[in-house]
Formats: C-alpha cells, sequence, structure tokens
C-alpha cells in the first residue's frame, strides 16, 4: 500500500471528515472567558476520544488553566520522531451581529469563491489541527500502522496567552521532546503558495486604566474644570506613533534588526500583492512606517495597535458623563531580540510620566513572547516543500508570518525540537472577525499535504 | 389659615411624603433606553393619578416619544399664573456594579451626613419635582384651595434631550402659556445657599464613528500595514483641546461673551470654594483654561467633553483584534450666543478634514441648545428670594450653573413666561453617577420653600 492509496483514502473520507470537524466546531471553547470553561474541556475531551478511536493512546492532562490534550504512538528509532501541535480554543465571537449564522453552529457553505466551512474556530484552529488527525486516521486505515514515532499535543489557551504553557512544557520535557514538531496554525502566502512560515513576530499585551475623579460625574456640572480621563487616555494613544509612523515608547527599537539582503531580494521576489491584500478589506494605501516594503511591515517590523478601547457611556443615547476612568487594550508585535519586559517597562513608564495632576494610570500585563527565526537547514523543510509543491503544483515558498506563535520558540528553546510551521489559512479567513471560515480546499488539500510530508520525511 | 399652619402641615406630612417619593422612584423610567418605555408611561401615571388625587385635573398627552402631564388649577385673574416644570425621566444606571443598592429599590438612609433619599432620580428631577406637588397638597389641605391659577407641566424626555418638548409647547402655546415658569432641576451653590440660577449653559451633543478597514482584522495579520481607527479617534479627542486648555474647533469661541463686571464681582463675593467641590469627587485642580476662575469655568464659559468613547474588544481578557470601527459621544456645553448649529457644522469639517487615506468619518447628531440669561427684574424673583432666605436662614443668591436646561429658554422665547429656576440639590447628590441621592433635608425644606415662596407671590 502506498501514498496514492492514502490520497485516495482521504479523497472518499471527505465527508466523513468534514462532519467531525463540524462536530468539534460546535463546541464554544472560548478560553479567554471564564464564561465558557466547561465548554474548553468538552472540546479537549471531544479530541481524546477521537485520537483514541484511531489508535493514538491520548490522555486530558488538567492544569491550572485549560486542558492540555497529549497523545502517544511509538514508531523505529530509524525515523523522526514528530510531534503534531494545534490548540482547540477559538476567539471571541463579538461583534455578534455581524455574523450571518450562529458562529457555533457551523455548516458548509456555497460561496462565490468556492465551498467553506463556516464558523468560530474553523480556520483558527480546528480545521486546521484535525488536517493532521484526519491524514492519520487514513494513513492507519490504509496501511494498518502509522508512519514513524509520533506525540500529539493540542492546548486550550492559544487565544489568550497560554498562560499555562511554558510550565507544562518545562515539566513534560522529556515526554514532549521530539524531533520535529509540526504547527499547523499558519496560512498561504497571497492564499495561493503553500508556505513554510521561518520568521514570526513575537507578542506582549497591555491593558492601561487611566483614573480620574473618583466617580462618574455630570458634565454640566463638573465639565470645563474637571480632568477627563478619556481625552488623557486620547492624548496617550495619539502619542505612541510619530507622523512617521514609528512607534515612539522609548528603546522600543532596541534589537530591531534591518532584512539581510538575501530575504530582502526573496520577499521582493515574491510580488507581494499589498493592492489586494488590502483591497479585499476595504483599504487603499499601506499605513504603517515610511519607506518599508508592506510585506516588511507585516513580518518583520514591529508595531504597536490599539485592540480595545472604552470609557463612559456606550449605550444607544445619550449620557452627558463625565466619566471617572478610561481603559485600553494596546498590543505590541515585537521582532529581532526586542525584550517584552524591557518595552514593558519603558511604556509603563512613558505612560506614567504623561499623566496630568488628578489623573493615576495603572496597568495589568497579558501575555508576551519574543519573536523568532528559524533555520531551515534540516532535511525535513525540503522533504516538506517538495511534498507541498507537489500537492498543490505551486512552488512551495519560506515565508514570514505577522502573528505571534510563541510555542514555536518554546518548542526550540524547552524541547530543543524544530519547529515547523505549514498551515493552509488564507487572507479572508476571517480569523478573530465575525463570519470566519476555513475553505474546503484548504482543509481537503491540507489532510493531503499531510498525508505527502509524512510519506516524504518517513 | 396662613403660612405657619401650611408648614406645620408639610412637617407633619413628611413621613408620607417620602413614601410617596419612594413610590414614584420604583419606577425605572429611563428615558434613553426604548427597554423602559413602557415604565416611562407608567411613571406617567403614577403622576396623573397623584395630582388627580389633590383636585388638579390633570391628563397623559401622547406624543411620539415619552408622555407628557399636564395638569390645570383655576385662579383669580388678579393673581399671577403660575407653572410648575419637572421631568419624572431619570438617567440609565450604569455601572451598576458600583451602586450599594438597587438604583430602583429606594430607601431613606441614614449617612455620616444626615438623612438621605437614596435611588437613581432621587434628585434628579423626581424628588424636585415632588417638592411642588408636596407643598401644593399641604396648602389645599390647611386651606381648602389653591394660592392661584397654577398649571403643572411634567415631561418624560429631559435625560435624553427633550426631543418632544418644543413641537409640544408649540402646538399648546395658549394652553401652557403662564405669566411665571418655576422649573426645581438646579442645586444650591455649595450645597449650602439657596439659588437662583439666572445663567445657564447650552448643549451640542455628536457622536462620531471612524471606519478604517471593512471588518474587523487579525492584528498579527493587519497590524502595521492598516489604518487603526481606534489610533485616528485618539488624534481627534486629542486635537480638541490645545496645551492651555481651550477648545481649537473653528469659530468656536464666536459669540462668547466676557463676563460683566458686576457679575464677576458677585461671583468673587460668593468665595466659591473649589477645594472642596473638587476634592469631594477625588480631584485637586481645575483643568480647564487657564486663567479662569473655578467658578467661570463652570457657569460661563464654554466646554467640550468626551462622555463615552469604544473600539474594538473591551471585555474580559485579551483580543488580538485591529477594529474595524471607532466611536465616541462628545458633548459641547455652549454660552452667550454661540450657535449649536455653526458648532456643529464646524467640528464635522474638522474630523472630517483630519481622516487618513482609508478612513472615514461618520456623524449622528444629538440634541442642541443653546446657552440662556434671565433677567431677574420681575418681581417674583425678589419675592423668591426672600422667601428662600427665609426658609434657609441663609441670604438667597444668584448663581448661573453649568448644566442645560433648555427647557428655560424655551418657556422664555415660544410661551413668552419668565423661567425662575430655583432647586435644592446638593453637589455631592451624585446625580448621573451610581449611588444617586437627595437630602432629606432638601425635600423638607424644599417643599417648605415652595410653601412660602408660594405665599409671597400671591
Amino acid at each position: 500500500m502506498s501514498l496514492p492509496d492514502v490520497l485516495a483514502r482521504i479523497d472518499h473520507d471527505l465527508d466523513a471528515a468534514t462532519d467531525r470537524l463540524l462536530d468539534l466546531l460546535r463546541i464554544p471553547s472560548i478560553s479567554t472567558d471564564p464564561a465558557f470553561k466547561e465548554d474548553c474541556d468538552r472540546a479537549a475531551d471531544w479530541l481524546v476520544e477521537d485520537l483514541n478511536s484511531i489508535g493514538i493512546k491520548t490522555t486530558k492532562r488538567p492544569n491550572p488553566g485549560h486542558p492540555m490534550v497529549v497523545g502517544h504512538v511509538d514508531g523505529p528509532a530509524d525515523k523522526p520522531h514528530i510531534l503534531f501541535y494545534g490548540h482547540y480554543d477559538v476567539q471571541p465571537v463579538d461583534p455578534l451581529n455581524l455574523w450571518h449564522r450562529d458562529p457555533f453552529d457551523p455548516a458548509v457553505e456555497d460561496t462565490a469563491k468556492g465551498r467553506v466551512i463556516r464558523g468560530r474556530g474553523a480556520a483558527d484552529d480546528k480545521g486546521q489541527l484535525m488536517t493532521f488527525v484526519e491524514a492519520l486516521r487514513a494513513w492507519k486505515a490504509v496501511k494498518g500502522d502509522f508512519p514513524c514515532r509520533m506525540t500529539f499535543f493540542f492546548e486550550g489557551e492559544e487565544e489568550s496567552g497560554s498562560p499555562s504553557l511554558v510550565p507544562f512544557m518545562e515539566e513534560n520535557a522529556d515526554e514532549l521532546r521530539a524531533d520535529y514538531a509540526m504547527i499547523c496554525d499558519t496560512g498561504m502566502f497571497q492564499s495561493k503558495v503553500p508556505s513554510i512560515v521561518t520568521m514570526l513576530r513575537g507578542l506582549m499585551g497591555e491593558e492601561v486604566t487611566i483614573t480620574g475623579p473618583d466617580l462618574d460625574l455630570h458634565s454640566g456640572m463638573y465639565g470645563g474644570v474637571s480632568m477627563n480621563p478619556a481625552r488623557v487616555l486620547s492624548k496617550v494613544i495619539a502619542s505612541l506613533h510619530d507622523d512617521t509612523g514609528r512607534i515612539t515608547v522609548p528603546g522600543f527599537y532596541d534589537g530591531v534588526p534591518e532584512l539581510p539582503d538575501d530575504i530582502q531580494a526573496q520577499w521582493q521576489g515574491l510580488a507581494f500583492d499589498h493592492d489586494s491584500f488590502l483591497g479585499d478589506v476595504g483599504l487603499s494605501k499601506p499605513a504603517g512606517e515610511q519607506d518599508r516594503m508592506p510585506i516588511e511591515m507585516i513580518w518583520s517590523r514591529p508595531t504597536c495597535e490599539v485592540n480595545g478601547m472604552w470609557s463612559g457611556y456606550t449605550g444607544a443615547g445619550f449620557k452627558t458623563v463625565l466619566p471617572s476612568q478610561a481603559h485600553a487594550k494596546i498590543s505590541f508585535r515585537l521582532v529581532g531580540t526586542q525584550d517584552p519586559h524591557v518595552i514593558r517597562d519603558s511604556f509603563r513608564k512613558m505612560v506614567t510620566d504623561m499623566m496630568p495632576e488628578d489623573c493615576e494610570a495603572t496597568f495589568h500585563a497579558h501575555g508576551s513572547s519574543q519573536g523568532s527565526v528559524f533555520e531551515t537547514t534540516a532535511p525535513a523543510f525540503e522533504d516538506a516543500r517538495k511534498a507541498l509543491t507537489d500537492e498543490w503544483n505551486v512552488p512551495a515558498a519560506y515565508v514570514g508570518c505577522g502573528g505571534s506563535i510563541p510555542i514555536a520558540g518554546h518548542f526550540q528553546k524547552i524541547l530543543d525540537t524544530t519547529p515547523v510551521l505549514i498551515g493552509f489559512g488564507k487572507d479572508d479567513d476571517a480569523i478573530h472577525s465575525p463570519n470566519e471560515k476555513y475553505d474546503l480546499e484548504s482543509f481537503h488539500k491540507g489532510i493531503r499535504s499531510w498525508a505527502r510530508i509524512l510519506d516524504a520525511m518517513t
């Protein structure tokens, strides 16, 4: 029995595989919101049961946050030990009114661009995670066994900063260590080119609260004489970038490398179509640092973004309140050797120094991770690149990624395991947004891709 | 039967009067939120029934918004025709978690500063409105009749911009026209000095929405290259004041008068204690225009305040979203002959001109009114001032008011009726805030004050 038989089995089993994914998507495993704690647990149970049903010995591993799912399969010592990582938790769904269907009542929909699996988590990351599982299910069904020693490692806190991940990895390093960690949580370059990500941005999140008066005041009685924290917060946010788009936090650019000439040439060769990248979401002009290629802005330059802000009365109608507090969630994407802890301290000092009399800034730290760059010298990379090229009939590329997948750096540093980031997401998947979807093609050819990659590597 | 009998009756009836007020406070008549429409209607019904029970012929008058309550009592032609105005609607109650009791389960509470009636609307304006009603109830009980021709006119949309008020006044001008309109919706200067307000600020409210990308984006994928509307809104808000506290909207100060010397002298004579005015709410320093007296900032200078703003993810945890939209509710307090329509247009042009490529600003108009100044030459003013001085044992004062009570100007312009603004609120009443209260002393001596004023005027 050979690879074509496995691929044929995958094709034959696609409807059933899709139904299994829809079943998993029905579980609202929103990790950041404590109201969905039990649902996260249910999603972990679902995976444990499914992996065991294929013959992968899998258990749910409790920890202070949402549980880990860990499974193992033995294999010969002369073949690589491959770990598969994914996450079963999903982003919140608001604003709910912009969804055209219940985000947790997923379905396959026909669209002008082809068939898609619609629902929260379809692309990020349940659909991607299941590409591994379905590839192995088909492999086992056709060949009666698995191709090599394998570990499955799925977490449920990726969308809320993975607070339990590092302690769990450190405590279970011997059990989790492998030759390669296949991470399926990324996309295809320009939605067409199968891609292996070799550069990731880090992330540092801060929540700042500015307090002025002790209580909400009547703007008629106190307006004009009292400090308004919403105005103070606006000043802070407005000052975080200068007129050229550079971030003004002192020391922010320490450790930000210039792009090496060879990578610059390679990226220029990709002919990134930023017109359609921006045009797809209603934008026309790159808004970042002046004199940078758009692809640099996304892959290799650090950023500072407001992810949320709120103050005062935000309901229907009007309320002439002078708010006591103003809040913002602000995140920084980091590259090179930028140190998230140093930047966090510098940001806090900058904001604190801006406070006028009668205003106080307090801070709440969200997660942080450094940026990463991965060497591609291990043989698995060329094996995978060739397998992807064969499946998609497009030469696969080494690319950067603007998102933050801290786990990749953890595999490298804590487990001495080489991360290999391959995913099948597309730019219009609307991950983290209303109406998230995963192309049926991504799911189908994603499963086939893993079968080819495993065949090439073993 | 004379004034002392009426005052004694008021004292004797205070517990019953308080119970009636608590009953009215239990109705959550939040006018700005459509969810409470029926409750507004119930509050109107409650007043109709109560006024009729005293012998004031009162009906509920439907209109496109919440109903008006209008009642009449006849009287001799040689005495003034006095109208009483108040509003039975209340502000929203959020943030609800800061209330130490259900805002619509009111009660009399003992506090370090004396007994207070606690609940939403206690001071603004149900408690104040009932001071008229209770004074007339006692008068009628003691004297068997009312002192003069009277009209009662209570509305239910004051906290949401009174959209139905002007059309209703215009359609019913002959019915509503009187010699004086007594308006009980203001406070006592420094919480101690009984006051007649002769200067009011106007109000103009705007809601601005800035739209960048068509949908919420992943800040990892699009961060750094896409325009973030939360940043753009922050820039707009940060630019609305210059470093000296002046408002930068072009033409904003057209029509703002300097304070006449005599009023300036009078206000300085009031020895406004801004340390405790600010200290009571946790502030220490006047934050408005440089080189202005704090009392000017509040009474006779125009303002621009952010009453609410929101963008992106505002829930628990963190979401790395790049928001599609950012919103703010912004209001301007107006004085002199500042024209709200001209300022609205100028504000919109200023914001629109600030929009970078790929961002669009849209606007929603909330209500608007000009500032007002009232002459105090009519004899009723000195009658009222003397009556207030007698009741409170403190010389009553003519003062300004930072809030906006557009109805006062409407009485003047539409009905040719002289507005007389007298109220018994205190600075720490927390109107529009959690834990609103009305001092039992304000309620009791407020009722007594109206009996004295009616006695002096008739």
